[in-house]
């Protein structure tokens, strides 16, 4: 990330991550104030052994994209909501990428989705954890039906 | 793709997977019009030995996200824009889902992307194939090095 | 509606059909979290005696969109506004829907004017039905002319 | 609708329509310059044997509220798209409905759906029309199955 | 207004008629509630001596076009901003009229301009009107000076 | 206006001026080109005689919020749309002014909607020119009673 | 600025100004209440030896553009964000200036960039100041590593 | 400019320098094709004599605030307007910088405005150069007012 200001944001990313077991690092590289170490992070990455990068960023966010520019590696963009707009800026600023340096951008503020792709993108040659992720979505099914069950018990006066 | 009309959109994506030897095959699967077949395709894509899923779709946009409610592997979505709001309501329908079902989406429009994302994700457990990326990012680099000299030429009574 | 976490804006769905006696039942179908339940929930229904189906929705809103696939009935969508972007995420998920699958979009939010909408379409074969109706648009008027004494009397000192 | 220059947009409803033998009336009733016709259209709509009204209109896009403030029927409206907008300011103005007052509301441009809503609005008592319905679901499905076959085909160097 | 609940925003530009002594009436004439009594509201407006109507409403905001409809007078719409999309619904809904029918538009949630605007109106044909407008422009220009006395003396180390 | 480049669009504020057979004068006077002439227009245009200043601009679009700050007179402001952002920049720099200095502000591009609030503006004194708005707006209800026609004639098949 | 409730906004670049030792003067010039005064302080600004000129303003923000407008120096524009529309209003009005008359804008709120932006203009023909631009941008990349020793720590459990 | 394809709107900005005598060279650093080269190009900036940079991009437009980010020059951002979305993609990417790094924004698709202002600055400190500007906006008044005389010729019809 490119603040510890995006880490209340950007923490659940490495929560979903640990509740599929999967190793990570958690750090802050800048792109506005650190350009070199960031791209240095970006251009080490792969050699260092990482398979995926997660990015989180506001306003004019370019540490995703720049940290695509110098990896090969898939890098996941998290749009972060500052003051004002909404993230709206954050979204279009990470997202729309120009041709040959892609970044997989999840929803404004969903870190956790971007954990979870994370997550997938792994499981694509690990059939393991690609198990480990059907059986994560066979539990928010059975979640979902769960809370079903709340809402038909809080109106019993309705006909059925 | 949701319907063939979003081919010269989404061909660019093949293309990509082309370029990097990347097998990859061509379908469409409309969410509205033919939902069962939809999932049946998300269900099983994985056991048919795909690894990723690239689905670009426009307006109220909801083929990238279904899939992605159904598979484990990771879904790449292309917002695809259609004669009104330049594809503002496809980016939308695609990136702000939910947690727990992350689609990865890229610029509206940019299929390419789209393809160069998919590369990369299976790049994440492929040496090769990341060698070939490196290099492809290299190639990048040396087509933007040689779009400056004609730019500097173009000029030759600046001052420098 | 797609969580329970809905529940707070859609019972006022509920409470306009109990307004004019008309049997509904309240359920959890997440088209991201329980797709093959959504569709099937969507397919009987018409089968099952329901006539009319509300679904609200937040964010990359698909579940209006996924029930209209599958049904012949009128569905009815409900933006619900999540943290960012005020529901105009929503809004457009729901209502750019493709030629050949109508959603009846109603205002973000505004879920008691679906409960109303879905009395008006079932009116529109039910003679009695209709002049409840018209005798609720009456009240309406009448409301609105009490709030017209209360802003005149606020301000006596204005000349008329 | 307001003017005739909504009917290139507007016929398509119409068509739609016509393809489930569903009879209807075309006719312009302008909001803004004929307010008392429109008004009297509009209260004397069920009277005359309507069972449902699509309102078309363009930017500050009143026709479809005020129609739906003096019927008890189901109003459906259609956003036109103006020169200026791509018809967020008619989408806007037509679903941003207060409470009471509901209008049934279609994509930016998209009569055909209107029309199909008339039509699932009007099955919703009527088994026959329901019955049509679904088979026009069905030859949805089978138009979009074909389309795949086309993209399948226009790709045979794809490895599969 | 379309609803008392307009008043705490519109109440400003009664206040701004009364800096001027200007006469002014204050009701609730809803579009959508009442709109026999609205277009009656606004068809006898001139004949009962009104020279201006100031109108106020929110979201699909269709108070202020379809008195413009009715009166040969100068329209005032005031967006009202609502709890969603701060007032942007409300200000297109009421500024994109059609040719032939204008509002004269202000500011979301600017009701003191539309009284003020009300009063430039009047006094476009009423001299000394026109001159307590200049006097009033003078005013403003004054207590604007003051604030910079303000903001000069809260920062005395400043170099000047 | 602002620019030569704007009288495409701003003489049909002129030509409805002339419907009505009221005098006026079309010059150009840019806030940001001339801004001193600009100013000595807005502060001498009552004083010579002028009751409504028209003013049309686009992008940034100074030009009507500026005479406003400088006249009496009620000032109409056009937005006009430039190559991008189809007007939304010009509208909200017209019409979103702040408390003190209104701008009556008038669709986008909708320059006769100018010249026929003029219009309103003068007839709000002046029994005669309110006598021709009320004719003018008979004929546009007669023109779109016109229109009805054509559309009901276009489609014989229909059924009534 | 045009008003003291800017200053809360504003003084952040007064801030930036004093850590880097250039001296400045702060003051309130209303484009739109006060328009001779704010164009005679722009008019006179290089006359008394300013060299840059930083213009905060919201909503219809005109009085960035203005200044530009009749001073040789740069004029760095804030949009400042008003009650609603999140500031998007201030930015268009601000950054949307026509050709000829340019004004450097920065982030919404962001009245230190502002301030900073003018250290920068003024260290282009400084080099003891520029130079001090460069320890500045050394202590941000400092801080920045700071931060990310934070958040490394507060992940001890993550594998690294 | 981070591609030769953004030259003509680019060069604009080189003939304003042109217009005024100024020096400059035109080039294509990529932000992210070739972000080592775009790095070095703006850190080496200011020691070989460049006293501000103008910067081009559009999309997710990272080139001027990268290289702020690198450079204690002024760095100008212009916002190319790509194939969708009218260049607000570019805007907000581009202008709403994080504190500490600022990008002094032009209006989308201005690059005669980023020479202009280029300009501007290089004149905060060089009279002559200032001068000249304030004798290039004398012309541009000289320009407009010749504008008006085309309009006030076009229309002797008018009464004034």
């Amino acid at each position: 990330m490119g603040s510890d200001s995006d880490w209340p944001t950007m923490k659940a990313a490495a929560e979903a991550l640990e509740e599929f077991g999967v190793a990570y690092e958690a750090d802050v590289v800048s792109a506005h104030r650190m350009p070199d170490e960031m791209l240095a992070y970006g251009r080490e990455a792969h050699g260092r052994g990482l398979q995926v990068i997660v990015a989180g960023a506001g306003g004019a966010a370019h540490l995703p994209g720049m940290l695509a520019a110098v990896t090969p590696l898939p890098v996941i963009g998290v749009p972060v909501a500052l003051k004002y707009l909404d993230g709206m800026d954050s979204l279009l600023s990470i997202v729309q990428m120009p041709a040959g340096v892609p970044v997989a951008t999840v929803a404004i503020g969903n870190a956790r989705n971007a954990g979870l792709l994370a997550v997938r993108i792994l499981a694509a040659s690990d059939v393991t954890l690609r198990e480990e992720m059907v059986a994560f979505q066979e539990r928010l099914a059975d979640a979902a039906r769960a809370k079903g069950e709340v809402v038909r018990g809080a109106r019993p006066e309705a006909a059925r």
